[in-house]
């Protein structure tokens, strides 16, 4: 059996009972390391081994996906556990390895836990007033992706709050080293709410045309030209780090005031506010950067 | 301190080690049976009771709603756990409980855990190919809501999936009995993925003028009376029951042949796909109840 079981977000005792003695007995243990992190040094490998009484064989992307035959190797008999923070079916899909496990004819299971995609609701939101879920990727001087923030306007229309998922740059290729003929990574990067919010300030003040032409759908009698007024740099949004931990943080402001926030290690995610309940509202108030910035409404 | 702890989606070793650790050593431990449930006889009361080794005060609506000063009572000084069903955060939200505490000066941590929100990855469907959540209610001969379809519709112009989620009624007075001066409660019911089918397909089959008058904004160029082709009864859609439990159950079929399957026993979710990229068509295709019945694409 091939098992895929969710660390949840980042603590090593948010394992479940179950998947603690799933991954106590399994004849070969993984872990993802490359689309999130636990707590911890070395990425929360030493921890995680020393609750499981065992070592577990760390996995980056390249693992995952070219050496997928390598991983199911004896998976028809005894278990083989690949354990991933959050949940393993959540924010980044392992389809691929699961597909390829029911091609080999190895049963797979699936331990699911907690995943940032539910767990936003720690700010008082309630998930059904949300959107489709964004992710926001760190720009370069030559590519700088903004055809997300369509998605956020078309949930801000629809009065719907949008979770934004910040990049994780994990075991990315050094380019300099890698022209000498080295191959070395680059220290690994977490895009925190501060660079999210600068990069959507950049967004909400340029003219929307560019990224409006790509297939947005504007609601009747809403000219082109008045989309922007949805998403200003007064939009209220919230900052989220290390969400389910004790050290999480909260910060609720207009989006212009986010940018030069310090919300400590990560990670990170980001909220832009669509139209707030009643009870919303109080929730959201505990975690005011500064009460007097906030909208009228909320004060 | 109160402590909020998610017990997953339904297997009691679905709780975390960490919040199994802090519900063994509570001062008491409150089990919500009001918006979900744990597998086994008596709503898996007995099943939770074994794994902490100690008793557990089974908790309705009534109680955390209106007697939330018993349940903060001595959380000042001692640990008072409340456990749910999910995340405590997503779906129903326990926010009223929170804003009590911090008003009554007790701190409250939430462990997250798995909640259907995120679990729905299972399908292979990527998790932000999700517009806003809805929830379909039992409809009586007299109230009929079908308003949720507006946010079925808008996510599938946008091409989002929609999940679901399908009424609970738990401990429902029994209106004969309370008019004869009983109080009685009806028995509990969950909605099937047939009955929410049988719902969907009544109204997409209705013109859709009724509900677009309350608010709904239809694409620029896109008459009204346009609307209902992209919601109709061979739209793709799926059942699933018992995520996450060991009978896990996965349909998909065009929505009208949904209306009659069997899933078996609580609790059932229901999804309406939006466009499908190519990695999540293959993964839906094993779950197709026939083949030949999915969409020519899908084939």
């Amino acid at each position: 059996m091939l098992y895929l079981i969710g660390l949840g977000l980042g603590d090593v005792e948010d394992i479940s009972v179950r998947g603690l003695r799933i991954a106590r007995s399994a004849v070969r243990v993984y872990f993802e390391m490359y689309t999130s992190l636990l707590q911890g040094p070395d990425g929360g490998v030493p921890a995680l081994e020393a609750l499981l009484g065992r070592s577990v064989i760390p996995a980056d992307r390249e693992t995952l996906e070219e050496k997928a035959s390598d991983i199911l190797f004896g998976a028809g008999d005894g278990d083989v556990a690949v354990l991933v923070v959050g949940d393993p079916m959540a924010a980044t899909t392992h389809s691929d390895l699961i597909l390829r496990a029911r091609e080999a004819g190895v049963p797979v299971k699936i331990l699911h836990n907690a995943s940032i995609i539910s767990a936003v609701g720690c700010t008082g939101l309630q998930v059904y007033r949300f959107g489709a879920v964004v992710s926001i990727c760190f720009w370069t001087e030559s590519w700088r992706p903004r055809s997300f923030a369509q998605h956020v306007r078309e949930n801000l229309r629809r009065g719907l709050h949008t979770l934004c998922l910040l990049d994780i740059r994990v075991k990315e290729p050094d380019m300099t080293a890698l022209m000498r003929g080295r191959k070395e990574f680059e220290p690994p990067r977490f895009m925190t709410v501060a660079q999210a919010a600068s990069q959507l300030l950049e967004i909400v003040s340029q003219p929307p045309t560019a990224e409006a032409s790509d297939g947005e759908s504007t609601p009747e009698g809403e000219p082109t030209r008045d989309v922007p007024d949805c998403f200003t740099p007064d939009t209220l949004c919230i900052g989220l780090a290390r969400v389910g931990l004790p050290d999480e943080k909260i910060l609720a402001a207009p989006l212009r005031d986010l940018i030069d926030v310090d919300m400590g290690g990560p990670l990170h995610s980001f909220i832009v506010c669509g139209g707030l309940h009643p009870l919303e509202l109080e929730f959201v108030r505990q975690f005011a950067l500064d009460l007097s910035k906030l909208p009228q409404a909320m004060k």
